[in-house]
Order: structure tokens, then C-alpha cells, then sequence
């Protein structure tokens, strides 16, 4: 499975093309757009979230409610387009319509990109690295999280920390913490913190500043064996790293206990390994047991079969109010960079897409272990391999 | 440019190809020797490491001290094959010289990857997975660093935290650091901290359990442009996270403030930008100019023309004399593991291997950006994007 | 750069994301639209290419006539949609709205598809495995062209052989060939082969039968050093033998003499080279000089700085009149195949989907070598590279 | 599965390693040079062949006999290695051991490649894309060819065709054909046929030219469904073509009927579908019966079930006695390039080379349908695949 995207924040559209998506998985509009409105809420979002209520057209690859094998396109319109019809245009007629953006902004990809690709107009830059691209990815990750779910897994995840304030752990199953984050408006689980977060927005907005976060995304039900430790390309644990990565704005990405670990000492550290064989009869896949989960689920680039849990922490917004120090390109004058109109915080979102990118690549994954063209053929291949762990 | 190592641990020999490397580059053996001392040193190292005093052979790709532009192949024997002649053979009729090891680690591949490969003999696992693959990725990105070398590019980094003894941060001048850091046994530039960081490794030895740490990889001389903001998979950051996660026993990666900035206001994390003309004279690339450097060198996925600063967490290493809890996969009766022989802390060992697999990746961006099949090539078309630069 | 196409024949629209392209590059809807239209000419087609006038929207990584670098998404709309909207609807209320196809036509993807996909639709596999896919491909095909235009290398084609009718082989320059192909009906540029294929076509049409051909495709202003030798799947030869059997209905590749080489002594094949400084003031890139090009203007998979001469040999189409056996999968009842409308011979069609699919390889083999982020920047090292190529 | 081979063919050792391989699989070295041995065959070789007699060494990746999972490194040592040991030495300090070679010879990389490079010593290009590379590809089609048996999958091929001598069809099974090209010089299972391509050998040899020929490749017991039409670079004759293409010396590759099928109207080229469920009795795999083969068992860029029947053409060997036309590049004087010792005909190598790279991609297209990392669960994928097919 592999995917690309396509398309710029003010132009007509964005697009997704899936490929190598085994045939017979439902996938509806509904799956889409609940994560499409996922990613839309939060506390601490601009008006611009307003404007756009994002849906998702599929317009390949699916029929009558079912994955064909084919390559799936998603398409997120932009609704704003309207208003940049000829400022966006790809046609040369319309060249000059709009004045050129020669302010790069501190904190994005307009200085270094208009200098890569020899741009004048940041413009033509900032349309591309948006986070608004983030949308269709989170579509592309509806899909994902479809074939986790024909698969019974289930995927999730909290906001753990917004600005320096940090969430208290919760002690609850995973599925009970994703529920009281879907119940608050900061995804995070602990009321208290979520008050304290929330007032902390509402100062930084009253001060024309941006904040921050963490974030963690937690799998259950995966089959041991995921990833491989055989080469370096092929390790799970790189691969979700360069996915969380790759999201914009995020600067850092842990596994189970990340940072911590490496300040610990290795007998508080690993995981220790039981077996008990009773696990099978509740559902678990195998009878090996670990009393704790410090890894997150991966141990030489594999899931273990504990839960996955990965965390990835996003710098501000960094588009202020508070002006920030920069320079026109066109003459090399100083300004001072400041917007009229922002979210103030994102990490609620910014959850979505960790959700998202990571469910694609365990998505991948699954399919490079289980093979198959259809569902059927996948769910047999998983089965087969199940059966043989049980008594391993 | 890529690359696939291969071999196990007590295989004859480790084998690593690199494929899309300019002609014209020098290699020499001595290049590549150096780069393999330096990961085998280090306090708290074992006494395997006094075994093997690794170096590479040059087996293919590299004729009269250049490269040709065809496959290179680095070999680093394994010193110890001797031991393990028909334990490790390739030939059938050897089956059976060894007996099954079947007692999986916690903190290793050992127990998913038997799973996975279908494997009663978890050696046929931990071989491949060990650590010890890193000595023919340094000796790849002895290579890589040969590219950024003959591209005025230096590449360096230092030890930050071991066990939780964080070293303060320096206000020196990179290259000042990394030879404060060559001066240390724990590759760390403040001798106080590095005095704790031993300490730390004797109590800890003592008592049969290991450390681990963080450490950070800086690298001057990059043009702005490396990497892209235009698709998820081409971003500079994500695969720089991907190679650093990729390798064995790290947990969290970091770039810039890292985990940091999501605590601080957006007002306190963005880099302003100036501009001074007087740059150039003073061997700047640009003149552009940033009083701050807390995005790592890296906007939108792309260097931005700052250092690169990446961190990288590395848990303990999971072997540990202090034994943990596991359980013999042909009995399913408990065992306590725990081994006679192993490194406390392979944190110095760990800069080496991220200094490496960071060289990697940004010869890799540096070819897609400039092409060229020669160095005299690669170095033509640099020099013209940069004249572009100065004046841009 | 890579692709990636999506769409089914009957659905909304084919799509295609091009990833990878330079910034700079001038795209019109016109340069699409031709090498549409083109596709859809050609004597011997049937109704349904009267239906589809096809033409191209570009939704994004084009602003005011130029790439922008990033992601170029480009979108043939399917014009008879209207009458498939439930028949090929992605919603699972439509399931059922059609009837299902059980009945598998020879020489296509039919039942070895519905095997794979383990559909008991047939549909679910012809819609994708159409030829149709190729519309998109040729708009890729003319945005690859455009680059190819940019750097002064031109690209053209003719047909060579319909149904065992052999055009004459021309002495003219290609460029005329390429002239009087355009104001043939067969793309041919011998008028009495010309006139004996549409004769047989004519003939073939009456008797409810179909015709295949050969096509060659012609490439010059190639810089000697594209593709390379060094590892397999880097020879140009390969990728361009890959992209043309990728072609529905292609069964056979030739480079230069292509089976003629396997026929003749060696002395008859190879190449001589010359040197004639002359060359260069008649706008050569090189003084070397070929007085043959039996190689097709690759060696040791790279171009050579002659003509790159290509061929592909078409299948007739397997939808005919004619019955041909088969089975109902429903019923395991034999049935003969045969259809209502189609085309007797989609040869021209061929050579411009061939034109297509090398114009993507050669810019993406150029890409490679020159990389570069901007088409100024191309030029500038392909500059370099050919001033370096004059005093060779 | 992935490979990448590297190696001059006067450097020390050709080595390739193959990744993605699944544990279980049975490799031994006699596997290997029995392969290798076949290469060194055939009538009409130089000398050189004398020289080496190769061996593959198994340097990582098998443990007693069968596969790890981990990556596979195959060497096969250069014997002359010694000769060279200054002249093609990795050390600087060896420069100018050997006098640059500074003759292209047409129909080489020479040229081309030296002008890419940017070399001036040709030797530094042709030591690579010289055919003796194709010693490993054979060792790693030897590994696939391993695969493909363990599934039930054999592979075979004869040479139909040299310097325009063809040998006539035959009517026999492919694995006597096989048999009988065994027994034969030219690996021809044409005896009247062999003798005259013999015939021609001698007389060509005695007038210092070279000549090519036509080898076909067929395979038994593919399951149906390999590769898939979906996406232009996931069809199964699109990696093939692209494999053979990239053999040194192919400038041509057909499938099934390839170049004939452009000359037959429709109604002779479409292979029509029958059912007959005794089939299954006869060790089939699908009660689905084509009474013809005309599409090589490709259909939609998919097997379809059918024997595998792919050709490529290999141009003469283009060092020959006999002079050919060439210039200087250090003083741009012409020479007359000849040479004092070569092959006359290499087409039986061709075939051995021809079937290990078609082994390789059905191998991999193996390995993306039935996921897998060891052969049990290979096969039990595969298993439940087929069951599925019996009454499709």
C-alpha cells in the first residue's frame, strides 16, 4: 500500500490516490467525514474551521460500499476556492492576479522552499506546506483505520499535554480513555488537566500567542510479528517515526516511554515476559504476557503484541499575533510577521492526523505480513497465523 | 542513493551495498577505520568490544582511492567467526552443532521475531537483530560523510544525558564540542557532567544493570532547500527520524527543541529572520540570518540554512546481569534472564551510529537536490544554486 | 518523479498525481488536450470514442500557467457518467444496481483478475484493467513532454506495421516523419501502406474481426549519459521496456534493431564512432558521432547521443465481433463472446500512449540525472554537464 | 523481496544480497553452481570461461541449510583477481598501476558511461557494465529459482533462435524440451537446428564476428493472479520486460506470442476459455482450460494459469575480432577497436541469465500475493488461495 497526496490550501482541492488496497473492505463517506469533523474540532481553532466544513468525495476505487483493488482517489474540496479562483489559477492568463507574498514567515517552509524551488512568491510555497493538507491525510487514514477495524483492531489516542500542562496518566483501558477524550473539547482524558489547558488557551489568545502539545496514539489488538528487525528500512518503529514526523509541525516522536527510558535503569526498563495460557480463552492472541508495556509495543522493530503506543510532540502554531522578526524577500527590508486571523492551538487536531498517519502505516504493514488481494484472503492468511501463535 | 546491509552477529562477516554514489569521491580504508574505532569506544563498553577491533574492506565501487559511480561493498568481519564456524554454518550438514536457544530476552526481537519468522531457535532471530549491525552502517556513513566533506559540509555531535546525568549545554562553537567530545570517554563536552556519567556506569555496573541516554547530532554547512515540504514521504525531518528510529534500542528522536517546544508559547519557539549582506564575506551561504536556531535547522521539512540538530533517546541496554523474568519457549516454564558478559552503557557507541545513519540521509537529500554522477558534477551544480542563493 | 493513476472506465473520472515535477515548468490545458485528442484519432475506431471528447483539469502544482513543484494533479472526466452514477456508485445503498458480469472475455484481465480480487463480478475487474486508463496516461505523458520540450529534446512517432502491413522504412529525418504521420489517418508515414492498412481494416471491420500493429517511437536532443549501467534497474533500456509493456495489449518491446540484432553477424549491429568537431557548430551536443544507430541510441543502458528509436507491438484488441469461447463463472456454462461496438484497430491510439510513457520515463531519467528543484536550475546543470561533453 | 547486485569484473568478487526473503527456505551452494556452472556453458565461448569456474559463497542470511528471513549475501569471486590486485585496488596508493584505457568500443557503455562519470580511464566503466555481473544475478535467480520449486513452481527455458537460425516448435512438454536442451551444446531442443547454429558459430568465429540469438523462458504451475492490472508498475509483463531488458546485451523481449501477435487478426491471437472440473483431477489448478496459449500465461498483466512463455533477443557480443570503427578519447584519433580473445556466441549464458531474472520477479510477485515470512506460512496462504480457485 502506498499513497500520495496532491493539492494546494487555496486551490480548488484536495487529493489522495491509494494504491494497493486489498478488495472487499467497506469503506463509506460517513467514515471519511467523522474523521474529517474530528480533526475540525478542538478547543482553541481560528475561524477558518468555520468556513470549512470538510467532506470527502471518493471517486475511485470503491463500489457499492466495497473496495474494488483498484486505486482509491479521495477528494477534500476546499470551500474557500470560490474567492481564489484567479489567484490560484492554473491558467497563464490569469498570472498577476493576486500580489506577490514576499513575507516569509519565521517558523515555515516560505523562506527555505521559495529558495529550494526559486519562487519569489512565498506563495507558491505556503500553499503546498499548509497543514491544511493534513485533511486529506486524515481521510487516507479513515481508510487505514477501516482495514485495522476488519481486522479487530482498534485504534485511539488522547491529547497528553498542551503547552506544559500535562495530563495525570489514567489508569482506565485504552477504549474508556477514548471515549472521555472524544467527550472533551481538548481530547484529553483528565478533566482537570483539560480545565487548566483550556484556560491556559484562553490567556496565550489573549496575548496573541500560540501553543503546543503532546500527543499519543495507542493500538490494540495487533499481531505480533509486525515490522521486521532483518533491515533498517523495514522497522516499524522508523517507519511510524518518519510518519509522525512527516506531519506538520510536530518536532519530536516517542515509543512507550521514549525519553524516559533512556533515563532509567535498564531493570525498569524492559518488559518482562510470562505465559498464561488462560489469556486465549479472553481473547488475547497469545498466552505470552507482559506486566508492564514500556516499550509501546515494539521490541526490534515489531509489535510484541502489547499495545502500541507512540507520542509526538507539535511546536506552536507559528503564525502569531504577537509580531515575530522577519524580512521582505523583494527588498530585503525588515517587517514584523503577524496574522489577523489563527488558531491559537491545534494539538486536538494534530492528534487526528497521529491517529491517521499511524493507522496507514499499520495498515502497510498488515498487508506486507498478511499479503491478499481480497479481505477474505487477508482475514484467512491472519487467521492461519494466529492459530500458530497459540500454541507457540 | 541506498543502501542494504546484511550478516549476523556471529555470522563471518557483515556486508553492506551502497548503490548511487558519484564517481570521484575519495574513500580510503582509513576514512571508514575511524569512524569503526570511535563506535568501540566509549566507558561502559564490555569485553566483546576488546574481541573485535573492527575495520572495513572496500570490495567493489571504489578503484585508486575514488569511487567508480557503481555499487560499493564495505565488509566488516566478524573477528570471532572462528568460534562459530558450524554453530552459524550456511551448510545443511551442520544442523544440529548448536543447541536451540530458546529463551527470548525481554527488550529484544527475540520472542515476536521467532514468532514472526516461524523460528524454534531464537538465535536464528538475535543474530540479525543484535546491535552489532551498526558497525557496517557506520562504515556506510563513513561513506556519506566522505560526500558531505568533499560538499564543505562537517558533521559531528555529542553525548547529552546518560542514566539522567544531562550534560549542561555548551555555548561553544560546534567543532569546539565535538573535540572536547573526542577528548572524552563518554563523547560528552562538559567534564563535569561527564565525571557523573561515569560514576553513574561504575554504581550501575555494580549492580549488574545498564544505562541508557540521549545524544545529539550537529551538522554545519548545509544549504538551505535539503529535503521537501511538497509530499509527506520527501521531508527532510521524517527521514531523518525514520533513520535515527531505525536504529537498535532508540526510543524517542528529536529535532531542534524537540519535546521542548511543545511547552513553550509560539512567541519563544520560532527562529526571527534577518538579514545581513555582511554574511557572505564571513563564509555564510546566505545572507539571511537567524538570532535563534530552535527549529533544528529545519522548517517545512527542509534545512533552512541553520545547523542541523537532531537528538536521539537510547534506552539501557536490555541485557542486563540483574536478571528479568521470561519464559523458555519449548517448556513455557519461567526462567530469570540474564547473561555473563555485556556493555553497562553503549550510549558513545549510539552518537557514532546516529552521527552515521544522519550522514546518510542528508547525502542522499544532497544528490536529489544537485544530481550529478561525478563530485566535479555534484559540486558545478551546488555552486550554481548557491550563487542563486546570495543574492536571493 | 513518479505517478500514480486511478479511476475506473465507467466511473466519475480517471486521475493521476504526478509527484516530483521541477517548479518553472509552463503547463497548459492545450498541451494536455492535444495529445488527448490525438489519442482518440486514428482510423478504425468505434462509436464510443465519438462519446468521450476527452480533456484534462489540472487541480493543483500548476498557478498561472507554471508547476510549482509541488504535486500536479491532472483529471480526464468520464462523459458518459451520468448513466453509470449507480451502476458505479461507491455507495453500498447502490449495491445490487446493476447486474453482475459472470461472463469473461478472452485476452483480457477478466476471470484471472476476478481469481486474484475474488470478485464474482467481472465488472469489478474491466473497469480498471480498460484501456481507458491510458487517457490519463497520456496527459501525464504531455506533461513529461513539456519537460522534454523545455530542455530541447523533441519527441515523435509513427506507426510502422498494422495487421502485418509493413510501412515502408523512411529516410527522412524524423521530425517529417513525425509531420506526415500527423496528417495521416494511421500515424503512418507511407502513404501506400497507409492505404493498404486502412484497406484491411476496412476488410477486418466487415468480418467482425480486429487488428493489432507496431508503433515506434523516436526521441532526439537526448544528452548521452541518461539511465546507467551500474545496477539493473537503473538501465534505461529496462524502465523504457517496462513503461511500454505496461501498455494494455502490448506483447512485444524492441530497442534499435531489437529482434533484427539477435539476426545479424556482430559487424552488422554495433555502432562505429567517429569524432568530428564540425558537429557542435551544427548544434550537436557532442562532436562523437554514430554513422549508424542500430542501437537505438542506448548502450549499456544509457542513451548515447543518437535517436532513441523504440518499438512495441500491439495485440489486436481481444473485443470482437467474432465469437470466441468462454464460460459464465456463475453458470460454468460455456458462452461465446462477442460484442456490440468497438474498435477494429487502436494502433495510433498505441503510438501515442507509447510516446506518452517514454516522454515520462526520459523526464524522470532526466530528473535524476540534472536533478534540480527548478527548471532554471536544470538547465544550468545540464548546461554545465554538455559544456563538459564538447571537449570530451 | 528486493536485491541489488555489485562487483567489477576484474575487482575481487562480485556480491549481491538479497532482502525479503522468507525464513524456511532451503538453500544449498550446490544450488547455487549448478546455476552458475550452466552460465559457463554452451558452444561458441572464449577462453575466459576456462579461467573462472564459478562457485557462489552463502555469506549471511542461511543457517544450516535454509533461510533466516534475514538478508542473503551471495558472493562469487573474480579468479583472475589476482592479476589485478594493483590495477583495480580500492587504494589510493595503487593509482597508475595501469595504463587508462581510453578506446570506447562501440556498442559498450563505454562511451556513454565514461561521459556520465566523468571519467577518462574507460576501464572505470567498463569493468562494471561488463556481462560477468550477470555471474550473480544468475547465483540470486538460483535463490529465487529455490523458491519457485518449493511452491511447486518449475522453470526452464531453450535457446529457439541464433544468428537467424531458428529451431523449429516443438510439440513436446516443456520439461523435455527442457531435457533435451540440457543434453545439447546450444541448450536447443532442435538437434537439426543445433547443428546448424554450430555450424554458423564455427564459420562466424573463423571470420572474427559474433553473433546473438533468441532464448525463451517458460514456467509451469504459476498460480493465477501474479502481478495485477491495477497499476502500470505492479504488472507482472511489465517486470518482466523490464528484467530481461536489463540483461546485458537484450535489445528485445516478447511474451507469448509478442511480435506475431500484431500480425494475427484478433480471432487468432485471443486464447479462448473452457471449463472442465477433471482438471483438478490432473494436479491443475483451476478447472479453467485454454486450448491455446497465446498470451504466455499473461493476461491483463496477470498470470492467468497458463505456462509462462516469455523471449528476449540478444545482439551479437559486441567485442569482436573484426575490427569496428572508433576514435581516441584522449588524442580524438580513430583506431580500429578488435580484440584478441572473446566469445563467439554467448546465447546459452543468455538463457541461463534470462530464466534466473524471470525466477527473481515471479519470485517477488510470489511473495506480494502470499505475504509470508516463512515458507510454512507461504505455503498455507498459497493453499488456502488455491482451495478458493477450485470452484471458482
Amino acid at each position: 500500500m502506498r499513497y500520495i497526496t496532491a493539492g494546494e490550501s487555496h486551490g480548488p482541492q484536495l487529493t489522495a490516490i491509494i494504491e494497493g488496497l486489498p478488495a472487499g473492505l467497506e469503506i463509506s463517506p460517513e467514515m471519511l467525514d467523522l474523521q474529517l469533523a474530528r480533526r475540525q474540532q478542538g478547543y482553541g481553532r481560528g475561524d477558518r474551521m468555520k468556513i470549512e466544513r470538510d467532506r470527502a468525495d471518493i471517486l475511485s476505487g470503491v463500489r457499492w460500499g466495497k473496495t474494488l483493488g483498484s486505486p482509491v482517489t479521495l477528494v477534500v474540496k476546499n470551500r474557500d476556492w470560490e474567492n481564489w479562483l484567479e489567484k490560484m489559477s492554473p491558467l497563464a492568463e490569469h498570472e498577476g492576479q493576486a500580489e506577490a507574498v514576499t513575507r516569509p514567515r519565521p517558523g515555515h517552509a516560505d523562506l527555505c522552499g521559495a529558495m529550494k524551488y526559486g519562487h519569489r512568491d512565498v506563495r507558491n510555497i505556503l500553499e503546498r506546506s499548509s497543514a491544511r493538507e493534513t485533511a486529506v491525510r486524515v481521510a487516507v487514514g479513515a481508510v487505514a483505520r477501516g482495514l485495522l477495524h476488519a481486522l479487530d483492531i482498534r485504534i485511539g489516542g488522547v491529547v497528553v499535554e498542551v503547552g506544559g500542562v500535562a495530563a495525570k496518566p489514567s489508569a482506565e483501558p485504552y477504549p474508556q480513555q477514548w471515549a472521555q477524550a472524544a467527550a472533551s473539547e481538548m481530547f484529553c482524558c483528565d478533566p482537570a488537566a483539560e480545565l487548566d489547558m483550556k484556560r491556559l488557551i484562553d490567556h496565550t489568545k489573549s496575548i496573541g500567542d500560540t501553543l503546543g502539545g503532546v500527543v499519543e496514539v495507542q493500538v490494540l489488538g495487533l499481531p505480533p510479528g509486525l515490522g521486521s528487525h532483518v533491515q533498517w528500512d523495514r522497522k516499524l518503529d522508523a517507519r511510524l517515526a518518519m510518519a509522525l514526523m512527516s506531519i506538520q509541525a510536530i518536532k519530536g516522536v516517542e515509543i512507550g516511554l521514549g525519553f524516559e527510558a533512556a533515563r532509567r535503569p535498564g531493570s525498569k526498563v524492559h518488559d518482562e515476559i510470562t505465559w498464561n495460557p488462560a489469556r486465549l480463552q479472553q481473547g488475547e492472541l497469545t498466552p505470552y504476557q507482559r506486566p508492564s508495556n514500556h516499550a509501546g509495543g515494539l521490541e526490534g522493530g515489531m509489535t510484541n503484541g502489547e499495545p502500541l503506543v507512540v507520542r509526538a510532540a507539535m511546536k506552536p502554531i507559528p503564525t502569531l499575533y504577537t509580531p515575530l522578526q522577519s524580512v521582505d524577500i523583494a527588498t530585503h527590508e525588515p517587517y514584523e510577521a503577524s496574522v489577523e486571523r489563527s488558531d491559537t492551538c491545534a494539538v486536538p487536531a494534530a492528534l487526528v492526523v497521529a491517529e491517521a498517519v499511524v493507522a496507514i502505516e499499520l495498515a502497510q504493514a498488515l498487508l506486507e505480513k498478511f499479503g491478499g488481494d481480497s479481505l477474505d484472503e487477508i482475514r484467512r492468511n491472519r487467521d492461519n497465523y494466529l492459530a500458530g501463535l497459540r500454541d507457540f
